[in-house]
């Protein structure tokens, strides 16, 4: 015998689990789709070579390395970014530029075992290859709202900053080097996690800065949009544009973009900038963002992206860049559960149908056709018994109408049918009146 | 510079490709929830002894095996179906029986590379646990029949065979060890593929089986039903009911699952019994089932499956048993794209919108919004460029129209519409006019 276990840090997804998560990827990708993006596939194994110089240092240990039967060097994927610009190097003259596409799929990393972190997760990216201007950025931001709303989120913000300003603000205190700066901005991303007193210390004792550039560096990256309008806002921070090229042309960038989502009429409570957003990943290089429920903040971002300059350096001499973004399912998942968006139900049927003999399957079956024809889906309890067993099962699984046939029913040609929610049972009704009770029409047909 | 290489035996889905299988697997889905199953999800990796019991030796070699971080013997799953064990053994109590699972997910075998065959692939699975019912069975012959309508398939044959049947008839010849059986059923699977004079050659050479055993065996495994009725049919088979338990037994299962699919008014040139289908796999112990395309036997079974009545035999003393099948996913695209069945566009989007300067965005932004919003997907050129470089990318695509804005279209809040098939364009059209002529209704919808 054999302990049918699951690996330490993997999940099994039960049919409520399964079917809430597909509820979810199935409404973010038909907003993809209506803004043009298509999928892609690429495989859940690669050649290590490919996948490893784009991992951080923490993700190269955590990566599932292994040989194969023909001796190669191959990993599973770590994250769907680096699979992307291997994909576009290749095929870039199939595809033509720009090219919109969206890809989700499960990817590995062999984390310490956590609560909430799994090593295999399912990622949702969306990206914009092959284009520079401002438009794809704002539309990025566009589908994150639109993907939320789809999920019936309402109160929510994209918070936006912009690698350069945050490169020309460490520029400004005298941090110059690229890996002087990714340390300062590791350590600012905490601010959220761990509060300014810690960010402190640790930007004291890890980068070595003297407590006062701390305290301007900090003055700066503390600056949030709040209840000012943008005119003041961007007003108001006019001045670092004098500091050098960087945050000069980050901030013009960040006031294009205003004008473009402004232009969107898109409600302007649903995004502000933040200048303590620094995304943690080295390869951005210009917007980026950070989405947070509002009653939901300590969930920590739900989309994040952001645009990148450097797309398929590793692969090819041709620039690539993109602008793109990457839904949490896992995190929004645990966010609608509690906030009770989610179907509750174990099964899509709306109807399941009893017999309670043998003899009545053929009429059974005939009737669950034509309840299907009019796109209710209904399931055929396979063995006949005595009615308890399958209205335990429709209870545990969900189903909103159990319909009962037995001998009267049969002669009749006529159905009897419980509602499992108010309990209340109609006896022999037609199969026209039967339909009508259960509602053709349904939200998720 | 890295090459941006695929690994052998592992391919890239490009948006075609990739929309065409997920509208495939869509259609199929909605077939088996409108049925009643429901999905789950198991990892993709597992303990590599969790897996390799239900492995033939061919299967074992082709397993990607190899130790984790934490020193674990680990394993890519090779099918769906030894994960479906595993899970229903361990969440058995939550899910409550009879069980209705589909799974549609990747798998992984290191099989030698060849043409079509592929290292990771799709498998799309649907069972029926933990009920012995014959209505079981003919739902999932049911659900195979409404999943190829589905896709608009409507000349195939489900080819019906039941393993005691075949393992009576050996029996009666006298073959009786389970190994002996085994051998025997493998090489009369190969019928179809090597003729019956190589057939009756490797029984002789590889089971040492005498000419006239092999002669009357193959006599009786050469039948099939042909146009003969039903009754005719079992009538000409009645004899064999004689030879054992066994063959009555599988005889009066196929006579009531006859029954059964009359009742269901299965159109009866969908289904034919044929005692030459074996099904390789060693699980199956009752019904089996083969599905060819009349115009396409070539193509081998695009949906094979069966009865089995040990699932859960390694993990637990609780005997579960089951029956399903499993769509050939590749197989079917393979088909339907030679039938002209696909859609060979490789965008959802219907509309393209273009600006012919950068200052009409937000115009064409909203324009695109309110398409969205009556239910046109549409995508906006993300670039203010000359004209021939969008239409040569929406004919690359495959959007149905370009909606052109210009200073004209702008100022009168218009757009211009060329049907990129007809190659027709009218100018100036009102929303409400342009909607009109997009079709609001589209199947894709």
């Amino acid at each position: 015998m054999i302990t049918p276990k699951v690996l330490s840090g993997f999940k099994d997804r039960l049919p409520k689990d399964a079917m809430q998560k597909a509820h979810l990827l199935s409404k973010v990708s038909l907003v993809f789709q209506s803004f043009g993006f298509v999928p892609i596939e690429t495989p859940h194994l690669e050649y290590a070579e490919v996948l490893l110089p784009d991992a951080s240092s923490d993700i190269q240990k955590e990566i599932y390395r292994f040989k194969d039967h023909g001796g190669r060097d191959v990993a599973l994927r770590f994250d769907q970014t680096v699979p992307l610009a291997r994909f576009v190097s290749l095929h870039h003259k199939t595809l033509g530029m720009p090219f919109k596409r969206y890809a989700i799929g499960n990817v590995f990393r062999g984390e310490r075992a956590q609560k909430g972190r799994y090593r295999e997760f399912t990622q949702c990216d969306f990206d914009f290859i092959g284009s520079e201007s401002l438009v794809c950025d704002a539309e990025i931001i566009q589908v994150i709202i639109a993907s939320l709303r789809a999920l019936d989120l309402e109160e929510f913000c994209v918070s936006i900053n912009h690698r350069k300003i945050l490169n020309g603000v460490c520029e400004h205190f005298g941090i110059k080097s690229m890996q002087e700066v990714t340390n300062v901005l590791r350590i600012v991303d905490k601010l959220e996690k761990i509060g300014i007193e810690s960010v402190k210390q640790e930007l004291h004792k890890e980068c070595q800065l003297e407590l006062e550039v701390i305290e301007g560096l900090l003055d700066i990256l503390k600056i949030k949009q709040n209840n000012q309008t943008s005119q003041e806002f961007f007003a108001s921070i006019a001045p670092l544009k004098a500091y050098n090229t960087n945050t000069k042309e980050g901030i013009e960038d960040l006031e294009r973009l205003y004008q473009l989502l402004g232009d969107l009429k898109v409600s302007s409570n649903l995004y502000k900038i933040d200048f303590s957003i620094a995304r943690g990943l080295g390869y951005y290089t210009g917007i980026v963002y950070e989405t947070t429920l509002d009653n939901m903040k300590s969930l920590g971002s739900v989309c994040s992206g952001g645009r990148y300059d450097n797309l398929t350096k590793n692969f090819s001499k041709e620039n690539l860049q993109g602008v793109g973004a990457s839904i949490g399912i896992d995190r929004l998942l645990v966010a609608l559960e509690e906030m009770q968006l989610l179907d509750e139900r174990s099964t899509n049927a709306k109807v399941l149908l009893v017999c309670m003999e043998e003899k009545y399957f053929a009429y059974a079956n005939a009737l669950a056709e034509l309840l299907r024809q009019s796109e209710v889906f209904t399931e055929l309890y396979p063995e006949a018994v005595k009615l308890k067993k399958p209205f335990s099962y429709a209870n545990h699984k969900g189903h909103e109408f159990v319909g009962i046939i037995g001998e009267e029913e049969f002669k009749s040609e006529t159905l009897s049918l419980k509602n499992m929610d108010s309990g209340m049972q109609l006896n022999c009704l037609s199969v026209v009146k039967a339909l009508e009770i259960i509602g053709k029409t349904d939200e998720d047909l």
